[in-house]
C-alpha cells in the first residue's frame, strides 16, 4: 500500500507538475520590413557552418527559394551584402557570409544576450513570486 | 527649374528614405506552453473594454472559438480565471476579467514597459552608429 502510494506520487510529480514560469524573448531589428532577427541570424550561422545556402536551407525545413527571399530583403534593408555568393564552378558554387555579415551578427548576439540578461532580472523583480 | 529638382528631391525623400533602424521585442511568459503574451494581454484588454468576449474577438479578426481556446489555455498554464463568464440572461452574457486577470495584466504591463525601455538603452549602445 505504501510502495503503491509513492509509486502513484511519482507519477503524478513526472505528469503534472507545471514547468516553473519564464520570459522567452524575441527580438527583431526593424527598418521599413524585418532588417535582422533570430530566423535570419540562424539562416546566417548555419551558411557559415555549411558553406551552402541549399544545406543552411535544408536545416531549417526551408524552401530554397524561401531562404533566397530572406536573404534578398535583409540585404536589401541592411543596405550592405551579407553572403558571398560563388555559383557553380569545381567547389560547387560554395558560399560564405561578408565581413559586414559577419560584424552584424556579432552585435546582434551581443545585443540579445545583453537583453535577455536584463529582461531575466527584470522577470524575477515582477514575477519572482509567481 | 529649381522648383523641378526640389520638387524631385522630396518625392525621393518620401519615397526612398529608408526608416531609422529600431528594435521591435515580443516578450511571452511561458510554463509548459505559451501562459501570457501581446496576444493574450490585447484580448483581455477588449474584453475588458468591450464586455463581450464575442466583439473582443471580432476587433482581432479572430474566430470566437480560437479565442476561447486562447483563454482555456491561459488560464490553464496560470492555474487561475482571468475571465468572469456571464453566460446568457437578459444581459446577453457580459463578461468581465477576474481580479487576478487584472492583476496579471498590470504587471505584464509594468515589467514589458521597463523591459522596452533597457532594450531600447542596448539598442542604442549597439546599434547607435548604424
Amino acid at each position: 500500500m505504501d510502495n503503491g502510494m509513492e509509486h502513484i506520487d511519482t507519477e503524478s510529480k513526472a505528469g503534472t507538475t507545471p514547468a516553473e514560469l519564464r520570459p522567452r524573448i524575441k527580438l527583431q531589428l526593424v527598418r521599413n520590413d524585418i532588417c535582422f532577427g533570430p530566423g535570419i541570424y540562424r539562416l546566417l550561422r548555419l551558411i557559415d557552418e555549411t558553406g551552402s545556402v541549399r544545406l543552411a536551407c535544408q536545416s531549417m525545413g526551408m524552401s530554397y527559394s524561401k531562404g533566397w527571399r530572406i536573404l534578398a530583403r535583409t540585404e536589401q534593408q541592411l543596405g550592405y551584402p551579407v553572403v558571398e555568393r560563388q555559383q557553380g564552378g569545381k567547389s560547387g558554387g560554395a558560399s560564405s557570409i561578408t565581413e559586414q555579415g559577419v560584424r552584424m551578427m556579432r552585435k546582434y548576439e551581443a545585443f540579445t544576450g545583453e537583453c535577455e540578461r536584463q529582461v531575466q532580472a527584470l522577470f524575477e523583480k515582477y514575477f519572482g513570486d509567481e
